[in-house]
């Protein structure tokens, strides 16, 4: 950590601050310019947070030199991680995976049917929202427990791991029990205390974007949940909110070789939450796989224009299948399968 | 709600619809343009979702005429909502409301004597947090129900009513019991769960905005909380994320005049977050005031360069009295007490 | 257009708005709700702008319907633009166009040795910048009208079609005698005046899009050179801004299938500046490609460490030719030839 | 400036390095980690560029300790600057400057009534579009020089000194010869010919922060026209885009108290273009004062139902001249004049 101090700084300012860093085990180099005066902290500073530091008045700036995260930094773990989801290996060299199903569980016979169309299409695992995040409180939340129940049970039927949202740790005990993948979303990027219980669980899970949170941002989220004990953290890209009113997010494709250059985990793409737009989610897609990707997460209804909820961004069985067919060419194109 | 529609829309297909949108108590009034078909949706719309309709493939556009809001709408409540806080009342005409106090509550004699100094300044609440969201696992975490006690504490000698900020539902009697105004923090006002829990309650909730939320989102979830049954809702603005880079966030006080418009609900400024820089506390927190704020949330600590997080933002004692006294002026300036 | 009246709007000027808008020619579509009245304005809209009407103070929200673009719109025009830039075709089916060479025109020999280097590799057209936009202003301006007639040197020695940016209507002769593509860069998308002036040349035009600008606000644009004459517009992406410290812009892919569908004018991606950073070069690119990108354009450098101006998002030779070589198979995979 | 670079650089590489920067006169102070090397560069590096150091594969990460402007910078030029713009003195301890008049030059005539009515109310400049910036080719462009004309005549006749917008190089002679403050509007902010340009002018210039830049970039606009030889600049706040689509821009208030702490230009708030909604023009315009503003402009028509752009934005005479009593009011309360 580089800190810089303004050039009129008294001298015992100077030596309580450096006797403060040389308590926290730090070794301090420092340099004094025309205008300023340098202090280079030598050692491990996760531990201290620029803004404290900069609190003190005689302080101009703070910058951090190496990262804030250590477990899920790949300086300090060069291989690729390789999560394991219900037998589905995600990761690493690995096939890539393909989530599917509805945005919404809407009954028992609904999931079923999507579980066995998306299976017959070549998905892996299943997805379908059981809580439901929402803007407006009238509008439909969700069948609860009662939706994971369903998904258990399109899994017992059709083989298929599940993948739904968790969104409050009074629920922790049915996400264990029931769901194989369980997914944090974009406004609980941030919930740390919700990161810290799914932490102390051993259930892979699945840690989407915040809308607007920055990479470094969301690699701390993924620390939250690792430093709790739980090191099955995969990625999940949905798209960052810009100024755009074409689409309903903007997708960043450069998270892949990013993500997979700075930490050791799996990094996976939702391009139905990221354009909100059916009729985007096709080419989006073939560029995740072309960019790196290892997995893909797709909203499928067999009736989007009936879907309780987020239809516009679904494909149709049919649609979803011929993706499929172009996805496996473009992964074979850059040494992949799927 | 005005739907649009492709000009090669079947009429089967326009008719389903128009059935669907007359099930749901909505009359339609038909136009056609040379291009497009418009549905022009009257009635209660608050229901139904846009995206839920676009979802449908022969619809281009969705475009909501009113606003998706009830129970905040001042159009339905003209009459401001004058919020009681253990005796201070907060909004209408009522005097401003100053609440101060340190970032975080960090022992019991820390945040008596903060208590002390900010109640001789003039402030009328006590802040403190006792659960902190940090970025980074490795940062202090808060007291945290120990915290919670420490400021009921302090309230006992000072009088001053306190106000921190609840991060999960596990913590809702611990809050209920001992704080007069539950902070809901700017990572959790999508946080649906909670909200719904806070809105069971009748104790007052201060909203902070969403990093990057935009008012209306901000409106929703004030609406979920009093869809639940908690009326008492005050809107507390910290500035949003922009690409600016010398300040923590950008305050947007034209929130204020904006919010009194569309909602009846009071509104108060909290210009440490929002700049994260105590030379720019003063300045923005007179702006505040001139724009026609409620209240103001300032964080001052007796010892900034000592605190345990967030003391960039934190203003000294004295400080915080000379500020109390220039708002003063800019409050009688624009027709207000403080 | 859709104009929404507050419901206590006079019968007066109810009828003075209508009257207005009829003599526009447009017919008005006339519909009450409980709290609303609603006029649909039906025929070519294109010439009212939103805000105008707005300054109504009876109005109370203007959608509009149909695009405020016509030229550049697909609906009126269904078949793909191809743009000929001296022999090469971009658009449509053609061929994927490869644009490569440095940020900056340092020398002629300099500029020859990158037009060599990238031809070898497969690229069909030179870049390289003449007038340079720099933040600050003592920061390398590049070469100017020297840099140009560089250019057109390299062109003569290799056959490859040059692009560079106009940064100023001053420069306009000069570049319509030696350039074939003209670059209009990102911070001059809205310099309308420029706009209009490279309208009135036939010589085709890349038109970036703007740091922080709409889809909408970009098509506008290229809207201006085709009023003023000029049909020959490539849209170029090169990153948006974001809140992102990790790369330099974030790039937006679902612009591809966006623009294909609202517009016939031929799309290119700019991988260099839209990450800023050589590593994640590559990625980027073949996503592009999967995405249907008409072609793209890369900053190609011998010796980027040394370069003038962004070294830091160029690729060295050897690099760019084994992207080539990837790009292929992508593009076949895809459906498409480069 | 500080260097810091991958622990494992060869020491060949280093030695390189830092001879290069001691070549452009910089002192290196070097110091090592566990993991990174890092090189402090004591001297001016303005004209060094972050970028060009980063496409150095060694170099992991480039940090800026002083700020990369001269002219500007209050470090080295602490007095305030008081700008004289025919006659009005705008800057430093001087009475708060009041800038009024309609958006668009209409005619002759209109601009003289609008003229007579600012300056009645108190308004001390005039100003007035001549050439207008459109999203759209098809809105209304302005009347051009006739504008010019009829804005010098309105100044004839109530000796308000002028001021409007400059889109071209080429009307700059217009400019200087009829215009006491000439504009840079938002989207020109970058574009440096036109900076260039009037930083050879001796005439005060007025420029506005552009839609998305950040406040260095800003001032490193103002160090342009600074570096060409003009240091009469104000720096005029006109919001910035942000996701909020109820305001047109979000004010960002904290630039007043940020850039009198980092410049010593004069600073000064447009909320007709920052909030797009003249119901707000009045508080957002009191916080201005009260945060510190040197002046405002602001849009006056007489009849802002029938303005050809903007009218959403402007306030009516009456309203204005109200709005400058309450402001002279909180002026008083913060020790300023108006």
């Amino acid at each position: 950590m580089i800190v810089t101090l303004k050039k009129q700084t008294p001298k015992t300012e100077i030596n309580r601050l450096t006797g403060l860093f040389e308590s926290r085990g730090l070794k301090i180099h420092f340099s004094e310019g025309d205008n300023y005066i340098v202090l280079g902290l030598v050692g491990d500073a996760t531990q201290l947070s620029e803004r404290d530091i900069l609190a003190n008045e005689w302080v101009s700036n703070v910058q951090r030199v190496g990262a804030p995260y250590k477990l899920a930094n790949r300086m300090f773990h060069p291989d690729d991680t390789v999560v394991d989801v219900g037998g589905i290996k995600i990761g690493g060299h690995e096939k890539i995976a393909v989530i599917a199903g509805p945005c919404a569980v809407e009954s028992e016979e609904a999931i079923i049917e999507a579980a066995k169309e998306v299976k017959e299409a070549g998905a892996e695992l299943l997805r379908g929202g059981a809580y439901k995040p929402r803007t407006s409180p009238y509008s439909f939340q969700g069948l609860g427990y009662e939706g994971i129940l369903d998904l258990a049970k399109a899994r017992e039927i059709t083989g298929l791991p599940v993948v739904t949202e968790i969104m409050s740790v009074d629920h922790l005990e049915e996400f264990a029990e029931n769901v194989d993948l369980i997914q944090i979303g974009a406004r609980n990027m941030q919930n740390f205390d919700l990161l810290k219980e799914v932490g102390k669980l051993k259930k892979p899970v699945l840690l989407k974007r915040g809308m607007s949170a920055t990479i470094e941002e969301w690699i701390m989220a993924a620390e939250y949940i690792m430093a709790s004990g739980n090191p099955n953290v995969i990625f999940c890209e949905r798209g960052i909110r810009t100024f755009e009113k074409y689409t309903r997010n903007t997708l960043d494709l450069a998270v892949i070789p990013l993500l997979k250059e700075k930490t050791h985990l799996p990094v996976i793409i939702d391009p139905s939450h990221a354009t909100g737009d059916w009729k985007l989610i096709e080419p989006v897609a073939l560029a995740a796989i072309a960019a790196g990707a290892d997995g893909l997460m797709i909203e499928v209804h067999p009736h989007p224009e009936c879907a309780l909820s987020d239809g516009a961004q679904s494909l149709k069985p049919a649609k979803f299948a011929e993706l499929m067919k172009k996805a496996r060419k473009v992964a074979n194109a850059v040494g992949r399968d799927l």
